[in-house]
């Protein structure tokens, strides 16, 4: 059996820089056609310069493979209309952190006051330049997201042609809200589609798929798979690969974040079988962001075949989600 | 300023055995007078010939220090009236374990049926031998212990007479619990009142502060403090301090367990005084267990100073709590 998916998208990626650049970016382009790119390098990407700076790098580290990768700047309540003016056809997007809440966040925004923010996001909205949201509060690890939610509320009403995408959701709260709001869209990791805090804490520890939003209940993921298996319109998928080198998970303090960029697009189709839901890949992986993000990425054909694959115990010093394991789905081709 | 505590106990320790025993037990030796001896060894403690050799080698291991191990056996529906007539004077409990649900456990009772409980139960009830319980259900992680609420309830109800120990409660239910049955009582770590689920999995994930069952919600902790400083007659000091090596918490898959025995009585002292509770920690670290426990332990006077006392970074290679940072009492001496 086999089954082609044409030109997947990755619409949430962590590259890194330097080594680790070069070590992980070659293996999303191999298997997507491209990717979003997170700004959260240290410092954070926040000129034109640094972006297309970073975007070179990523092309060299990417070689010949075909492989847009989607830049985004790291929200500031500086930028100004003229300087998103002249931004506007580098990017994707502009992606905004709450100051700390995870990874190279420290320059984030210190508050989600409106009023601080309503300058840069009402420029954003004329140029329609879409918002990208890490959607956590700084309150108890479980509730960070669904505390959130209140504000995705705030933000899609008073800039209701602003494009906005709830990054990464783990709740069911969170999908309710893609409903009720027009504008609000939501990427949807290969991680939370697998695991719930059991996974991560219910038995041993876990470091590797310790990531944040941290995994949440049953019910959540349930909400999650709900959306992504039926290919909700306005879902997209957005693996969150974070690579760490194994010194950085298992340790004193473990980095948040779970390497998935090589293995997902197997692991995908593995889940979206188990659950019949294969005719609806297409759409979770590639349809829908084209659409939402109005994009027309290369035209590349991954066929995958169903057999197995053993995941590698790690790429250079990273360890992917399911290492050492068997999935169900290897890539046979990519065209 | 100085504290004396009178023969502190630990009504709730992990002390392993060979090595580890030789390095954890001497630590506990030097500021506690006694302690409950956990019976979850490989294979668990199940009879009276090796639950005698088990005290023999703790003896061994503590050398001169004024200490009495509480010995536990590891709970089987199989002991009998006669069985448990003989063990008796030899034990100050039995310790239930459902099976599977933290470490060394595979061994404990497969369901919690109180059927299949029951002739053993009202053994112990009839003889007065208290029940220990790790009282979790299987369920999702947060969960588990609010869960195995109802099974508290029914063996309080079925067996009036049987003394039974929550032990290490984490969750404001448990705590209610108190209250609403006179056969139960509970042991309340050191971390669980210093920490919350954020500690472990909030920031950088922190294997040393990952233990079972897992560290839950603030409004938790509170109700944990509120019963501890207030020295609630039916509460007692249980360090539940699980010693491992790094190589097991520090890794792919991190070993439940939190190892405080070295530090507890120090940062008991900084807590209640911080809570200007100073003058209870006395019946929580002691009295109370005399008096639930009707024993009489070895007379021991520690006196703690309020000096800087800086946590080493490990006791050979196992890495206790807070360390390498600074308690704000040490301990004096030991008389």
């Amino acid at each position: 059996m086999t089954l082609t998916i044409n030109s997947p998208l990755d619409m949430h990626l962590h590259v890194r820089d330097n080594d680790m650049l070069k070590t992980v970016a070659p293996l999303s382009a191999k298997s997507f056609a491209g990717a979003v790119i997170m700004p959260n390098l240290v410092p954070p990407v926040v000129s034109l310069e640094s972006l297309l700076d970073y975007r070179k790098r990523i092309f060299d580290a990417v070689g010949d493979e075909k492989f847009t990768p989607y830049m985004t700047l790291f929200f500031k309540n500086s930028y100004n209309y003229e300087f998103l003016q002249k931004v506007k056809e580098h990017i994707i997007g502009i992606k905004l952190y709450p100051s700390g809440i995870t990874t190279n966040s420290q320059d984030g925004v210190k508050s989600m006051d409106i009023e601080e923010l309503r300058d840069t996001l009402e420029a954003m909205s004329e140029l329609n330049i879409p918002l990208l949201v890490h959607g956590e509060s700084d309150g108890f690890v479980m509730d960070r997201e669904k505390e959130f939610g209140e504000t995705y509320a705030k933000l899609a009403t008073e800039f209701p042609n602003l494009k906005i995408i709830m990054e990464h959701i783990t709740t069911k709260e969170s999908v309710s809200l893609l409903d009720k709001f027009d504008n609000l869209f939501a990427t949807i990791t290969l991680h939370h589609l697998y695991i719930t805090l059991d996974d991560v804490a219910g038995g041993m520890l876990k470091p590797h798929l310790f990531c944040k939003p941290i995994a949440k209940r049953p019910q959540d993921r349930e909400a999650l798979l709900n959306v992504a298996l039926n290919a909700h319109s306005k879902v997209m998928f957005g693996s969150d690969s974070a690579p760490h080198p194994v010194s950085a998970k298992e340790s004193c303090g473990c980095a948040a974040g779970v390497f998935t960029a090589p293995i997902a697009l197997q692991a995908l189709a593995q889940l979206f079988e188990k659950h019949s839901k294969l005719d609806n890949l297409q759409k979770f992986v590639s349809d829908n962001a084209v659409n939402i993000y109005s994009i027309n990425p290369p035209v590349k054909k991954v066929v995958l075949e169903k057999e197995s694959f053993l995941v590698p115990d790690s790429y250079a010093d990273v360890i992917p989600m399911f290492a050492s394991s068997s999935l169900e789905w290897r890539i046979k081709s990519v065209v």
